[in-house]
């Protein structure tokens, strides 16, 4: 997949110049492009600068204000909550993890919700962003909707990511991103590529059967039909499709209700901006033990589970964001990857700006 | 399997005296009994009075001091922890959670971790006693090592429940009460029961591969042989195992590292305190929009939900907690329903205690 390495740096200053060139100010235009090609550089290419051109077309089309100005509309001392005004995801999403976390060295817990947003990119970024003040971060967005609930065949949900990092002491720190659905839209396009079959754990048809033709599944995102991913945990209470479920209704109710934003299933109306939310909380292990015995009893659980006996066949168990740092440390001395088919779409991008990549 | 009905009141009433006669104090004999009637009449019966003989013995054999006294040992205005003695789980929970919804009153959030504790039971029970105070309540427990991680073979993780309530207006709150495991060790034995072959998603055997035979992996549990109850999403990254396996680790987290509890690989020691611990969350979302909003908001989510087009096959959307909550009604009216097996085993200590049932 990875056929051309650009430079970290490079490739976000050619990011950040695109940005800049539809109307969106420096500072905002290079959180967007760090959060692009973070995802990227840790891995997780179907959320990184290959969705370039829809923020394009996003901005062109009115349904993203590319120099909107969020405004923090609610407070209290651990809470928020930020009008984005319909400007892009990642701007907003940086000031409000960054108002969790001043909220959470103040007071110990912040936690500050965004509605009339978009797209924010990877929630790990957020998460993350608490780390360096050894916090905890947490992030959920709702989405378009593309999940159908159990028993259900309407995609009424979004893939609704949680996002959660937590600091260790010797080890790498703890972070969860991952979607409340079984998988995204983008493994579908990628088995569609490669011409095959969907496992029967991952979607339905437009009747609600589980359906391993992934063009089928995707044919009828296009077209509006019924049908669309199942919930962590496949296609019934089995096998806990049920708890994916309720997983996702919880982010609805985090990023969706509680934020006053639209709930996935009324977001993205024609010719408006999404509306969707996120929710971001910041928390400090302070308030419950000192930070320094956190930290220590994290390499105790991490080094624990790491360390435990493997299954037949496997030498390693991973730890949550273990694969994504050993990714981006060879992104920042290798260049990041990209295939092709992406680096083909920056070049016109870069002669239709008239921006050097 | 419901052969049995015995009035709830009366139910209660004898585990309550039950164990007052093992030297537990009448108000939390009070709570162990409210939560265990409660499980079975909600239609959980793996976690009801059927336990009452592990509990029995795990008071005569010095596991769980009955009359202990938990003390909170540090607090801020929005969080504790507790330390739970060595007591039953049950009273130390409902006196955190009590804690946790008087600061969230006060403060708008409540966190309060419990440490030196033993099995709650339903972790849904404390999640919803932040609804008659319009908040949302959340709840998380580690447990005894039953769950292997992706990839793993050695159960280094508990079935780590996870329970969040939200209020809503004209529907039922919203009650999400899960393990982060696909299913729980009672399922196995169910299915043991039965006679019938497990799905291939549920566990393992002791060298990590999927088993089918549920006697196989419970047998390796007594043994204490590898193997194990697999997270929710199944046995490898295809299905989403990583991510049921990283929401476990986010219970450990919270109810062990922040907690200042043992993780769930380390609880349980022979001949001590099982010193696991539990977190418990209660948050009012007036400190992000005015209540009433919050609530008529649930009911546009939930009947978006549930009046959306169904699965061939199916009629009926469930929202989480409705089904228990039917269960409820109908256990009120006719009785808490009991299998003649979980009947015969209080009769008998009905007997052996002198307390009429």
């Amino acid at each position: 997949m990875s056929d051309v390495r650009i430079e970290f740096d490079r490739l976000r200053e050619f990011v950040k110049r695109v940005f800049m060139r539809l109307g969106v100010r420096e500072m905002d235009a290079f959180t967007v492009a760090d959060v692009l090609v973070t995802a990227d550089a840790r891995g997780i290419p179907s959320h990184g600068v290959a969705r370039l051109p829809r923020y394009i077309r996003g901005i062109r089309e009115g349904m993203m204000i590319p120099d909107a100005e969020p405004e923090v509309v609610h407070e209290t001392p651990v809470s928020a909550r930020i009008d984005g005004r319909d400007g892009l995801g990642q701007p907003v999403s940086r000031m409000a993890m960054e108002l969790a976390i001043s909220k959470a060295l103040e007071n110990g817990i912040g936690m500050v919700a965004v509605f009339n947003s978009n797209h924010f990119g990877i929630a790990g970024y957020y998460a993350m962003m608490a780390l360096e003040h050894d916090l905890i971060g947490f992030a959920t967005t709702n989405t378009y909707p593309l999940v159908v609930p159990t028993f259900g065949r309407q995609a009424v949900l979004g893939t609704n990511p949680i996002a959660v990092a937590a600091p260790a002491s010797r080890n790498r720190p703890f972070v969860l991103d991952m979607s409340t659905s079984v998988v995204t839209r983008g493994k579908l396009e990628v088995y569609q590529r490669l011409g095959k079959p969907i496992p029967e754990q991952w979607a339905t048809d437009e009747n609600g059967r589980p359906c391993t033709d992934p063009g089928r599944v995707l044919e009828n995102f296009r077209a509006r039909r019924p049908g669309g991913l199942l919930p962590l945990g496949g296609p019934d209470e089995l096998t806990g499709g049920h708890k994916g479920y309720g997983l996702s209704m919880l982010v609805e109710i985090l990023s969706g209700v509680l934020a006053t934003a639209r709930i996935s299933a009324m977001s993205y109306p024609e010719g408006k901006g999404s509306g969707i939310g996120h929710f971001f909380a910041a928390l400090d292990p302070g308030i419950f033990l000192p930070v320094k015995k956190f930290k220590a009893d994290m390499d105790l659980l991490i080094d624990t589970v790491r360390n435990s006996e493997k299954a037949e066949g496997h030498d390693r168990i991973f730890i949550h964001g273990e694969k994504e740092f050993e990714q981006m440390e060879r992104s920042l001395s290798d260049g990041v990857p990209l295939d092709t088919a992406t680096f083909d779409i920056l070049k016109s991008i870069s002669e239709e700006f008239g921006v050097a990549i």
